[in-house]
């Protein structure tokens, strides 16, 4: 199989850096890093259907990244196209609010488990940022509970401690507790009691460079018992896992029941919407905050999602993705061992993590990562890959016979001892 | 002249309050208040074209609110939306980002007087935010000066301190000086020597509830002064301001460069975008930040932003807006005058402020605006409004009149002593 080459990318990529800081920024940028080795990666993108993409070299990948999570129902679906496009021509960004608003708020609180109302916005950490707030608001503390390791965004309070452009003001109202450690819950409730807002978590931890972890049993039902014993706001950051667990909303995936749901990425395909979901009890302090933008109440975003979340139920992304997700990893661990590879898949199979488990020092799957993606295959290293149900029979055969020689040729390169 | 009526607005929000905190939110909510006496409002569009919009009960409106900003060109506007369409058809929020985002960045680096680079990002808030952290990454300072009564989106840093959800370490590296007072900036910055990271305000004062104010003479010339003298970064939120008053940005309409400038509502013409332009001392600083979105690499509002830029630079969209603008706000004041009120207008003629001055109450004011309203010029109170190129004699020419009569209504009820 012949290999892709990248020159159309890279001299794009020189170009992008004169005028864009780091050239490229965001889940491609060097803050991320999961890009190892750079050289077997496109930079940018021409044109997407479906389940593929292609580069502006006019290589074709089946996409296990989708967009790192919005492209859900494959590229351009047409039910969503349609109902964006139709809310576009009447009109976009207006003074008014078109009345879809009120639609789509419907159609989550229908289909969310847990929820008595929706907000819009627009990044998803506009959605956890505003849960941050709403349980402020509601408890009059100011504390919050975050998983290490746990990703709500970039805002500064979601950052690290001492990283660039952050200061310890940011993050002075945040503690942090190991994922699945609920004795350490209860000690931080315990030693800062009356003072703890809001505990906030993804709904399993899905970490960068580390297997993900599902919750232990009892955990989720141990964690809600303490936030109701003490008044603590539970907040589920669903940003990344949502509609891809569950259509009800991971909390019901897991079997218990959270105060507030963020959600973003698969809720519309692709367009520009984000969501809040909450409790009754927590309506009146989501409404005294000042939360607002400028295109939040855009019509054609709110389409999209709309018709996203209909086609979702409908056809149930969830179970599908789980499925598609089952098979194809599956086959990439039957695969790693009969080449002598210990391919280790963790998280939940819509968005598992994988690691080539025979070498601490990850080069080995950086190796074969790279090998894939340059046979059409997009994996990403150290992050955890994305299914949408547009991948079909013939996408999961082609990817198996690539990782298949991908694992031939990283063997060549490092026989078994 | 008929008035108008909102029954299925009405009906629409009734619904709305079910299942969304506070019924509509974002600039319709009640956390802003402008939309005084509320009854006087439609509460849900239905379309828009070029300089109108038609709400749910069939009212068709002359719209100087401009969806707060973004309307520029007029709604749908077919250059800009060709473009979107164009680059949605080949995909719009893919894995790898389009090429757009380079030409995009090199048109603003082209346009704006002090850029050489640019980032884009979904809201004016993402923008301000990524500012501030700039600022502090490379300074490796705190502190920030802000003017009171700016706003700069509604992350909590840019909050009043005791409003709902804010806690005080998010706003407590936040000074306050009153605008146009470069004492106050002094003294601070004596008082907090070595420790402020930016300076960070709009090219005017435009609060609401309030006159706007324009930099007094020698006010920008001294601010840069202070900054360059004590290493401190100077910010301008040209978000709402931006592509009103200078197509080259809003500092150099009033004859300064600025270090960061934050863009958003104009640039794109409603479609989601946002920006901040730097100077090149500043550009390692930006990408030392994790900054990212789900959204931030997607085509169509990339597209949308590179058509908008373009045809405002062809048109000078700012020039065209401010003589708009003031032939309509000219034509008000004399309004006003023939029935004795005393229409103060302030700002720029393309985001004017204004108030009936015959009264401290503002109650005439609120009076006279919902007459219009009710008549089809739709403006708010409390808030400064704004012009879209497709604003034609026509309108001008309907809303004088509409403008007239409604002098003519409150009058009525309020003779003359």
């Amino acid at each position: 199989m012949n290999t892709y080459r990248y020159p159309k990318s890279r001299e794009l990529f020189a170009r992008a850096a004169k005028v864009i800081p780091g050239g490229v920024y965001g889940h491609l940028g060097p803050a991320e890093s999961c890009f190892i080795p750079v050289e077997a990666f496109p930079m940018f993108g021409d044109r997407a259907e479906g389940a593929h993409f292609w580069d502006v070299d006019g290589n074709r990948f089946i996409d296990y990244m989708c967009a790192y999570g919005p492209n859900i129902l494959g590229y351009n679906d047409p039910e969503v196209d349609a109902a964006a496009l139709a809310a576009l021509k009447k009109g976009n960004c207006t003074t008014s609010p078109p009345s879809l608003l009120i639609d789509f708020a419907e159609e989550m609180v229908d289909t969310v488990a847990m929820a008595d109302w929706a907000f819009f916005a627009k990044n998803g950490g506009d959605a956890t940022s505003f849960a941050l707030m709403i349980a402020r608001a509601a408890t009059g503390r100011d504390k919050a509970i975050l998983v290490k390791g746990g990703y709500h965004g970039v805002a500064p309070w979601t950052q690290k401690k001492g990283q660039p452009g952050i200061t310890n003001a940011d993050v002075s109202n945040n503690l942090y507790v190991d994922w699945n450690d609920i004795a350490a819950v209860e000690r931080l409730v315990s030693e800062h009691r009356g003072q703890i807002a809001v505990f906030m978590a993804t709904p399993y931890s899905h970490p960068v460079f580390t297997d993900s972890e599902l919750p232990k049993p009892g955990y989720w039902a141990a964690i809600r018992k303490i936030c109701d014993d003490n008044g603590i706001v539970l907040a589920i950051d669903d940003v990344r896992c949502g509609f891809r667990l569950d259509m009800a909303g991971s909390d019901h995936y897991f079997g218990f029941k959270a105060d507030l749901m963020c959600f973003c990425k698969a809720i519309a395909n692709g367009y520009n919407v984000s969501a809040v979901c909450g409790i009754d009890a927590l309506k009146d302090a989501a409404s005294s905050i000042m939360y607002t933008g400028s295109y939040w109440l855009s019509a054609m975003p709110l389409a999209a999602g709309l018709a996203c979340v209909r086609k979702m139920r409908r056809i149930d992304a969830a179970r599908v993705t789980q499925s598609i997700g089952k098979e194809l990893t599956e086959g990439l661990v039957v695969a790693g061992k009969a080449h002598g590879f210990d391919l280790r898949v963790s998280g939940v199979p819509s968005m598992w993590y994988m690691r080539i488990a025979d070498d601490d020092s990850l080069l080995l799957h950086q190796e074969w990562v790279a090998e894939c993606v340059m046979r059409g295959v997009y994996f990403t290293n150290h992050h955890n890959l994305f299914i949408n149900t547009a991948i079909s029979k013939e996408d999961i055969a082609l990817s198996l016979e690539v990782a298949d020689e991908a694992f031939a040729i990283v063997r060549g390169r490092h026989p078994k001892a």
